[in-house]
């Protein structure tokens, strides 16, 4: 296995043999888990495995050795990257561009699972069922015309929740290397350089210091582009007196990370200074309702209610935290639907966010839940800067 | 629109002509267009659009004004960035993690259809079908009991494959800031540097001057990983004599580029040497090969041909030209099996890759298919380095 990995085979090994466990109780044959250049998390946690160009699953049986499958080019790669001892090409988990692949063999879907299931599979999960692409499901549809195909989710998901000291470890890296690349930016920004050249003193330091890729696509917008909820960088230029707003974060070991803050270069108009505060304020007192044991929709119903008894509600989009860890954002979400209870080590970004017609701002750090409280993974930015 | 965009107003309108009348000719009453994070090309070739987190569609009726399709979040930021008009909000572009968004509103496919094709849908034509998802394959089922679903990619990638003023002068300009990335790290990399904190050099130039993202996930491998025909960039070090490989690409105005060279610090081996110095014979050979008119089959056959002529086929993986546009890898490939002409104006990466056991080497650069011969987009680094 490659040497980014820092998580160790013991937990990997742990991953599978709980993954199995899942798809024996809900009486299924086998897994299918789908991964994307954009979405590799699921496999990346089952394998170490992360594509690029050609999409990959994993195979898991409910008896049996996993099998990693990749498209045309990646048999090297995977072989290298992975430590499973069962790889496979499929023509379905080609590039998007689908090339013919003229000379080169692969194995279909009914011969893969004649191979290492011989059972038979009466019963296949789909995990990753919003990335599994149409032409895995018409291939399996086409090939097992007696199988039945469910949506299979949760057979993993839940694994992902709570974090491992491994995991933690790499989270807490990835946003120590997010605090130096935003100290970097605020040591170099100027009113005249575009929002993506802040991007690039981002990029310059997430690399030097040891991150692996970005952890998302990387915010830095000023003035009117900071109300947008998710957004990209353009070739606007920064200016004074206005909220620039920076979204940064490394990957570290396949952890995201990011830290959020408004700031600008000089005062800011009283209008905006006193929105970005509010946040700030907001932001702190979300922190202070986080322990295990909370329900998560309560955290959303107080935080909700606190910002609008301030008179802030018209402000506010959504809601206060959502889960970091392989992916920027994932499951379990924070919404006022939110059943379950906060556990010691689930991740969160409080994601602090208000927006007005012209201009808007995000606060968010990392925290690792705790009993009576949390630890927070980044905590350096949560300060007013004017430069 | 935002004004990253180099593609004028005009050229959209005359695109999205083209495509309707090709949506008609098909028999279709609408085609819905998908995209990705990872691949955005056929939504930003039609809208500008891109997406982050989310995905996103056009739904482009044979009659009528086309819709952009956006997730939860995406409203303000669509609606800035494109130029289109009509842009409706679907939970089946939400992200991977699939948040309930409780509150939002949102317009159901068949709702959509009523309100934008009052004719009725009866046959929709997919584009991106290698790219779309099970929840929107399943709630287009599931809602549109009635309706046929064809596969319709052919009706917009090949207006994709000739590439207009505006898209070549993209191109061109992210070409050369690939060029001056290669050659920042050229003048930066030392042994002991990791390959991830070459990729930053690259990235801080990308950025520096001018591009809006990486064209494709950047190469740097050193010592055995260079035979990986796609791989990632690891934490491992730079070594002295030893095959280095660069694959660095930047992106303008949505359209990709990538220079791939491999070098050395410190003379290498003579057995490694001689094959880098055949692959870059071949390189040249496959670039005097092209030029209007020919037949793209025959490219990869006389390219083949040439090369186990001179004893080298068993280093030989695949070759030797692919597409690039919006994608460093796009339509149409050239494969043994490919039968149209080559056209004026069609762009292609010559991409000449030859690999042994313990190394492999992968030149790189763009050309714009003229009569009688080739523009080249990047031809700086043809040449043997050795620092």
């Amino acid at each position: 296995m490659n040497n980014t990995t820092t998580i160790s085979q013991r937990e990997f090994e742990q991953r599978l043999e709980k993954f199995r466990a899942n798809i024996k109780k809900e009486g299924l044959d086998a897994c299918l888990v789908h991964a994307t250049e954009s979405d590799m998390a699921h496999v990346r946690y089952l394998s170490e495995y992360w594509p690029t160009f050609e999409t990959a699953a994993v195979l898991m049986p409910a008896e049996g050795e996993p099998v990693l499958l990749v498209g045309p080019e990646s048999d090297i790669y995977s072989s290298r990257r992975s430590f499973f001892k069962n790889i496979e090409k499929l023509i379905e988990y080609r590039e998007s561009a689908e090339p013919d692949a003229p000379g080169m063999s692969f194995i279909s879907f009914k011969d893969l699972f004649a191979k290492y299931i011989p059972g038979g599979v009466k019963k296949l999960g789909i995990v990753g069922w919003a990335i599994t692409s149409l032409p895995v499901y018409t291939s399996l549809k086409e090939q097992m015309p007696g199988m039945e195909l469910v949506r299979a989710d949760m057979t993993l998901w839940p694994l992902r929740y709570v974090k491992s000291e491994g995991e933690l470890a790499c989270m807490r890296k990835a946003f120590e290397i997010s605090e130096l690349a935003v100290e970097a930016i605020l040591n170099e920004i100027k009113p005249g350089m575009t929002e993506l050249q802040v991007i690039g003193i981002a990029q310059r330091e997430i690399y030097k210091h040891g991150g692996e890729y970005e952890g998302h696509a990387l915010y830095c917008f000023c003035g009117e582009a900071t109300n947008n909820a998710i957004s990209r960088p353009t070739h606007n230029k920064i200016v004074a007196n206005e909220v620039i707003q920076l979204n940064i974060g490394a990957r570290v070991g396949g952890y995201s990370s990011s830290v959020g803050l408004p700031f600008s270069i000089g005062p800011l108009p009283e209008r905006k200074r006193r929105l970005v505060e509010f946040g700030l304020e907001a932001h702190k007192k979300t922190i202070e309702m986080l322990r295990a044991g909370k329900p998560a929709g309560e955290v959303v119903d107080e935080y909700e209610a606190w910002v609008k008894e301030r008179g802030f509600g018209r402000y506010l989009l959504y809601g206060p935290c959502h889960s970091i860890g392989m992916m920027e954002v994932e499951r379990p979400w924070m919404e006022s639907t939110s059943e379950y209870l906060l556990e010691e080590n689930m991740t969160f970004q409080v994601d602090t966010f208000f927006y007005d017609n012209d201009f808007g701002l995000r606060w968010e750090n990392g925290v690792i839940i705790k009993d009576g409280g949390v630890e927070m993974m980044s905590s350096k930015f949560m300060k007013m800067v004017e430069l």
